[in-house]
């Protein structure tokens, strides 16, 4: 696979990261590690509850896309890791069973005003139910080192 | 333990969250499951990164932090669940072995217009190191019910 430099990235470029599925003992169980509040419990706990049921956890829903992200793009490049994000939201509920799909879009491309070896791309990653409804969106930059020749 | 309702909580209240600590073994399964890039992977990986050794993943820092909300805080409020974050800072790694303390800090609190029964609160949460540094910081809303009697 080619690997993908700050060099090779653009604003309007969209990546499709791909799927994921959760099942409710695997809401379940990150939820008894990270996130223990009803909701994220028990179908019981769900039901009581705004959501009508069980959902996942938002922040399981931030890995699942992380590792969305993690092989469908920054395996393919010399990725340094990221400062932070802006603008997390959790817009609708993740449930058990549903096929979530995953995409990014690079929205900016920053090369390093004091590390030439490196620089940073803005993306916005949306997570979208079958019928389309955005259910997580984040922005969030990531460093991404240069084409070693841009260097020279 | 005294129930925390919306009609509780005022801006400048501080929650000491408690503490967690990561061992290597933890960092890397979570790495292994949600965040496989190399310096989460292992300490080899991080010693060939910027980063020096091995760090936990960003969102690994987030659900040990969103673990400590929810039993520190959230286990005495009827919390209704988070409509997402602004500005989720990465500010520093956080290594196996090290001690990091959890603080967070009301800034606002809004009554829903439209719905009686719940409002929000803002909250600012920082992950401090032993020497204090803050090596995450996020804000973010929570939903929390309001004490029944309010709505009568």
């Amino acid at each position: 696979m080619t690997t993908l430099y700050l060099d090779d990235f653009a604003p309007g470029q969209r990546f499709d990261l791909g799927t994921f599925t959760l099942t409710a003992d695997e809401i379940v169980a990150f939820a008894r590690a990270y996130d223990p509040q009803p909701f994220h419990l028990s179908e019981e706990g769900g039901r009581a509850s705004p959501y009508g049921g069980l959902i996942a956890s938002g922040w399981h829903t931030c890995a699942v896309t992380m590792r969305r992200l993690a092989d469908g793009l920054l395996a393919r490049t010399p990725g340094m890791g990221s400062p932070g994000l802006d603008e997390l939201r959790w817009l609708g509920p993740v449930r058990p069973g549903i096929t979530y799909a995953v995409d990014l879009e690079v929205t900016q491309v920053r090369p390093s005003s004091s590390r030439p070896d490196r620089g940073a791309i803005t993306t916005r990653i949306e997570v979208k139910a079958p019928d389309g409804a955005v259910v997580m969106r984040w922005t969030s930059a990531i460093i991404i080192g240069r084409r070693p020749a841009a260097t020279d």
